[in-house]
């Protein structure tokens, strides 16, 4: 392993190769990567983090690279973090390799990276923070972080992302109507996609319908929301246009200290745990903790005694 | 509200509404609920712990609800915890209400209780598993938490119960495909439900070729694959046995250590995380956050050191 500071001041410079091999070191919490992060983040040019999410089949993967093809047409250097669903064991690289088929690999303002989502330094968020901070020092910007889920893992890419789509595609049933229900809260644009296909238009009535119920909310301007056709190209301007304006909105002092609060109590909890595994007592405590002689929320309290 | 050692001694007495309203005290984090952890975890059976698990559509529900009428068959009592995907704004109940509508709502022996997934006590995971001593104090055994996911909650869910069925349904795509992968790894037991679908054994087909290449693992035998039909009652039974008789599996000691030692892992970041947020510092180490004066990774080592 190459000098990780030598690796950053590479990748600041516009070597490829260079940042290829600091988010290695970056997603294998590799020795030296946390001392790093003070200058990494330093190093870093404010570039906008998008984060996109939607369920499987939505044409999230299609649609991010319309954008970047957008995004390049405006003269942007557009990043992309493709955090793909597949375990460490079977490294499928499915999303990024389906980003890089769409023709931007020879295009050196487009740089495409895959992770698969259970990676080091305590889980999706603070690795895939890390790695975002790495590519948005090498100068792209925006950076897009590409993710799969129904649930938990949009909660995560909100903490992490200053604008946040959704993409949701034409569909019915119960629980997916109540998985909407729930990201309708991180979402800063929503995107119907496929609105070639029949019911698109009924799907986006809905979506309008269920955020201006959702009441008891604090007062917050109802996110945008649009229709696209990625493989169509259609609408694909007005979805640049609509997460280029949220950048400012994104970026008003009380948004960017929720973020914050949120990022650090993560980090927070990392670190304490990362602490207390290194402790004398800590097997005795987990043993104690195996064996129900104590709950693990009082033997937590007290290895922090 | 009324005092929770009471409400302890009632649910224990058997007294369902002490159950509830002790459950409802769980959820909200009410005062006094941390110091009743010891007393609570004290008064708990020992209680098999089942998380299920699967996609939107996979039939999770009918299929718990199928499994709670065969172990009354089979003289348990038996404790239901759903897990909505809703948020705490649109508090819909929709898992939980469609297994108490399977006609179980009359039986003294079933409790069902469902839970928003964004809950108190810093998520799913920490509450849930109070929410379970809970009812694991009141007598219910075997306690099946249902939850829906495409990635992290599986993981949560995996954390948290002692035998992880995960439930999959006749289906192709590569996400999804990837995210079976995933899967694969928390799986206790495989179920393939809605059997009576075209398309079923080849899906069966598919994932034990799945489990016996996803080598590099652990030496661990591989998870029994089974075909359900809930609604038609077929290979219920079977499910019922491969669930029961991974118990004493899942306690081995260095089963039972692994859960251990992530349940308090979880319980520490969580537990830090509350007394860091309390220090005078803290707004202002926030402020320096949200401003990019120093990244939440090292902040947080400081807020510690």
């Amino acid at each position: 392993m190459a000098d990780l500071a030598e690796l950053l001041r590479g990748a600041v410079a516009g070597e490829r190769r260079s940042l290829a091999r600091l988010l290695t070191a970056i997603e294998n919490d590799a020795p030296g990567i946390r001392e790093l992060l003070p200058s990494l983040f330093a190093a870093g040019r404010g570039a906008h983090l998008v984060g996109i999410t939607g369920p499987p089949g939505s044409g999230k993967s299609t649609l991010v690279s319309a954008l970047a093809a957008e995004w390049r047409r405006r003269g942007r250097r557009v990043g992309i973090v493709a955090v793909d669903p597949s375990s460490p064991h079977t490294r499928g690289a499915i999303m990024g390799d389906r980003i890089r088929m769409m023709d931007h690999s020879a295009d050196p303002d487009v740089f495409v990276r895959s992770m698969a989502s259970r990676g080091q330094m305590g889980g999706l968020a603070a690795a895939t923070w890390v790695v975002a901070a790495a590519i948005d020092a090498a100068g792209y910007d925006p950076i897009v972080i590409e993710t799969v889920g129904a649930g938990q893992s949009e909660v995560e890419i909100a903490r992490l992302a200053e604008t946040t789509v959704v993409v949701e595609m034409p569909e019915a049933g119960d629980e997916v109507q109540a998985i909407k229900a729930g990201l309708l809260e991180v979402a800063d644009v929503l995107v119907v996609n496929k609105a070639d296909r029949p019911g698109a238009d009924r799907a986006a009535r809905q979506l309008r319908a269920m955020l201006s119920t959702a009441g008891g909310r604090v007062a917050r301007k109802p996110p945008p929301v649009l229709l696209t056709s990625a493989t169509g190209g259609e609408g694909i301007s007005a979805l640049a246009e609509a997460i280029d304006g949220h950048r400012s909105v994104a970026r008003l002092p009380d948004q960017a200290r929720a973020r914050a609060d949120g990022q650090l109590r993560r980090a927070l909890g990392e670190a304490a745990t990362r602490r207390a595994a290194s402790r004398a007592d800590w097997t005795a405590t987990v043993e104690a903790v195996a064996t129900h002689e104590i709950d693990p929320i009082t033997a937590a309290e007290r290895l922090l005694a």
